[in-house]
């Protein structure tokens, strides 16, 4: 970790003052946890999918996609080579990882938004990648950049949100080889909090890091992560070059970057936990020590994203038990092999955000809270199995991540949390409202959430009979409404804008990848 | 604990076959918990907050409501009494509670539907006490015994569902007075999972341990547990005669109770979850203690329910972080003490089964699960703060209930669990849709819920883009038009309807209490 810079980069005191005024102070940059994770197996079975992962890695090993160096790479430190297959003798994989941080420091460029990724810390970021978008009024259709920027901004304000995320939607009217430009502009545009770049090929990868030097300086990035950024397997056992060589341009640069098998499980995994979990850890183990052969040191975060599915269908499901108690069991192994975790969200397989989205989106954000996982992608607005971002289930979600917080902050047990003054003094049949405990507590006693109702039905009814979703509609529209931008050190932004057009009109659109 | 009888109580042979067929095998009459409880604290927290309910037990003690009976029995075993408030010396309650059995078995007429109440099981039974119903169709209405029988009938007819519950909404079209003969009497006829007795008053608990003989037998109840009913304590520090005086007959009959702090955080304890803690302990206790006085070794239950409350407007808030902090602690503080404790369900204050209702819900279920709650009440069809029985709700929250046979059933670490054969001979990037380890794990690779829709959005648009509680609607309906009773014998259920009615026309209809 390095010392917080005390200069706002980007924005300066003015503009910090300024934002303050805009979204409110910064009151918790990232949560502490301080509640125990939460271990659903003990050493022994916890050793035992370790030994699974280790054999998986031996005997299978891993298939490098279309990326002969990485092959290469590998081979220098020691893995078995035949032809694009790597195998790992045991431990190996393991033994590279000891290199990795057990915890970093991702910059914002609002130093007060900086993110402290690894335990006991947890930091909530959006949802990403989908092609869709979803709203109230305006129904399920494909993501524009416009709607890139609306949830850009909608993150910035949302307090529970740690993190400003990466592919919030994807722009499809954009060329595809063209979006990252935008996308990571909007970040820096929209938002001051820290953001993901570009992992669809290595070269997006080097004009994320090239942008940020523009907004952080080269010699704030070269000491400093300032990028943290999403690689998925190609489950299973498989790695190719965008991902891996994104993952290269990251680690030389001491970005971060999250490995994260991507898994649905019956599909892509065996239909057990265990199982699931053992390839998790191989494919994962095998794309960190890619990481710290690259550059030993480089910041690394162990992800897991499994989902069970449908055996009659084939369909994904979402907020099913099995994939909790994945979640748990590798939160568990990401400890012992000391690297930050990254899994769980808001997920949902539901077309809409009704009952259904909520009992799956909690059925996952429960373990994710519990497990301790370091940092949560798909925190708000996932519908559609990840096809769809919600305007409503974004609103919807975050504020419910918000009770995160007290949850994470677990049981107070000062003089003022036990509270025996007030319980011997206040007699039997009495009541708590007026008592000097409950009034100096007031402000902080409980969570506060903005969108469920939980006035009388009169009320309620006297007040339109809005549903969550309704009120949820209301609560975007206001938020965009009263949108004021976080402050842009206009220098830096003019830089930003003529590298990116430059760059832009230095090779021609293409929607082919 | 008594060994299993081999009589079907009420139905026999034939009725047994019968009854499989009509609403499926038995396969859980309730859940085995193989993950480890939550644990939010450690011992010397959890010991903090025992020492705190034993100083309030001492110092502030509890008031007992128009029951003098009940004062003299408190001091017969050494409490101190004053007037009508009771103190006990620090140890008395918990030594006076180590004569409750940690585990019993609640006996259903079916045997087959038996319940074991305790560590390490669980058991989940439907909402209690709404004098509300609502549906898509009518809307919000007053529940009437047509209402009760009907969920009654769901009652049974959910697989996920171990026990029949008490007060499934309140008859409200019944004189007060005599409600529970039509209550009790609709569990017995209408299903054959166990039950809970009513509690208002002593006789009422009379009549119901009266009928329990009849449908069981003289000789089965004087040995047998068949009935577990709530008694729920006045917040703060208070019993009254209704609960202490029904708790009273059912102890003395060897049957259960359920001593419940009813808490709502903020106006009857104080603000914070280790004060809330130890008051809930502390009544909790008193009760617990006061059934051990009067029958020692009588199955008890510690109960807690916690919610907290808006600050602003005072209404009581459901699926927030501080009472699911609250439940985890008094999970571990039953298990310290070695009785079974209720607690938990899908609560929620929404209006209607939106998604407030299901994130509020699941924010209470998954701590629920977690904690090894022993009997769960309130699993399903609680709305607006437990003042409406929703049949939507209950559809969709006994069908997302389901999922905790998988969870609490925690990761199987077999030969088959582990997967490994299938793991080293499906290569990198096959898929495994056809190994012979997902075909012989087909049937029961993942939980399948019936209420979630994980189709394409397409093929859900084409099924007329149907929300959650569109879907439950359809259910419940068509559930109660598939219903079929499970077999009564004719003898046993001629004398309970004659004696019904011989105790109905003993007295007058009241509506006062």
């Amino acid at each position: 970790m390095t010392d917080e810079p005390t200069r706002r980069r980007g924005g300066g005191r003015a503009g910090r003052q300024a934002e303050r005024s805009a979204a409110g102070a910064v009151s918790h940059p990232y949560l502490t946890r301080s509640i125990p994770p939460y271990e659903v197996l003990g050493d022994d079975g916890l050793s035992t999918i370790e030994q699974n992962a280790d054999t998986i890695l031996e005997e299978v090993g891993v298939e490098i996609v279309d990326f002969p160096e990485a092959v290469e790479i590998y081979e220098s430190a020691g893995a078995k080579v035949d032809g694009t297959r790597v195998r790992f003798p045991k431990g190996m994989c393991r033994e590279l990882a000891a290199s990795a941080p057990s915890r970093f420091t991702q910059h914002a460029r609002n130093p007060d938004r900086s993110v402290e990724i690894g335990d006991p810390h947890m930091v909530l970021a959006p949802a990403y990648g989908s092609p869709f978008v979803r709203d109230l009024e305006q129904g399920r259709r494909y993501a524009t950049i416009d709607d890139f920027r609306n949830f850009a901004k909608l993150t910035y304000l949302a307090p529970q949100l740690h993190h400003a995320g990466g592919t919030l939607c994807e722009p499809v009217d954009l060329p595809v080889n063209k979006r990252h430009f935008d996308m990571v502009y909007s970040h820096v545009k929209y938002s001051d909090k820290p953001f993901m770049g570009s992992v669809t090929a290595p070269e997006r990868a080097q004009d994320t890091v090239d942008m940020a030097r523009i907004v952080f300086g080269d010699d704030f990035l070269a000491e400093n992560t300032v990028l943290m950024s999403l690689c998925n397997a190609n489950s299973p056992l498989s790695w190719d070059r965008a991902m891996l060589g994104s993952a290269k341009v990251y680690a030389e640069n001491n970005q971060a970057t999250i490995l994260t098998p991507f898994i649905l499980a019956g599909a892509m995994a065996p239909v057990t936990v265990a199982g699931t979990a053992a390839q998790t850890l191989a494919e994962a183990l095998a794309g960190i020590a890619f990481t710290q052969i690259v550059r030993p040191g480089a910041p690394v975060v162990l992800g897991s994203f499994a989902s069970s599915m449908s055996m009659q269908s084939g369909a994904p499901t979402f907020g099913t038990p099995e994939p909790a108690l994945v979640l748990w069991v590798m939160a568990a192994l990401a400890r012992r092999l000391g690297v930050p975790f990254r899994s769980g969200g808001n997920l949902t397989a539901s077309k809409v955000p009704d009952a259904q989205a909520a009992y799956e989106s909690a059925a996952t954000f429960f373990p994710t809270m519990t497990a301790g996982v370091n940092f949560v992608l798909h925190t708000a607005g996932w519908l559609e199995g990840g096809l769809v971002m919600g305007y409503e289930k974004f609103v919807l979600d975050a504020d419910m991540a918000g009770m995160a917080t007290a949850l994470v902050g677990g049981v107070d047990l000062s003089e003022n949390g036990q509270a025996m003054e007030s319980l011997l003094t206040t007699g039997p049949g009495q009541h708590y409202l007026g008592t000097a405990h409950t009034l100096a507590n007031f402000e902080t006693a409980f969570w506060r959430p903005q969108t469920p109702d939980s006035n009388s039905y009169e009320q309620w009814e006297s007040e339109g009979s809005k549903e969550a979703v309704a009120r949820a509609h209301e609560r975007w529209r206001q938020m965009l409404s009263d949108y004021q931008p976080p402050p842009l050190d206009d220098e830096i932004d003019t830089r930003l804008r003529s590298w990116i057009e430059q760059r832009k009109d230095s090779f021609p659109d293409s929607d082919v990848s």
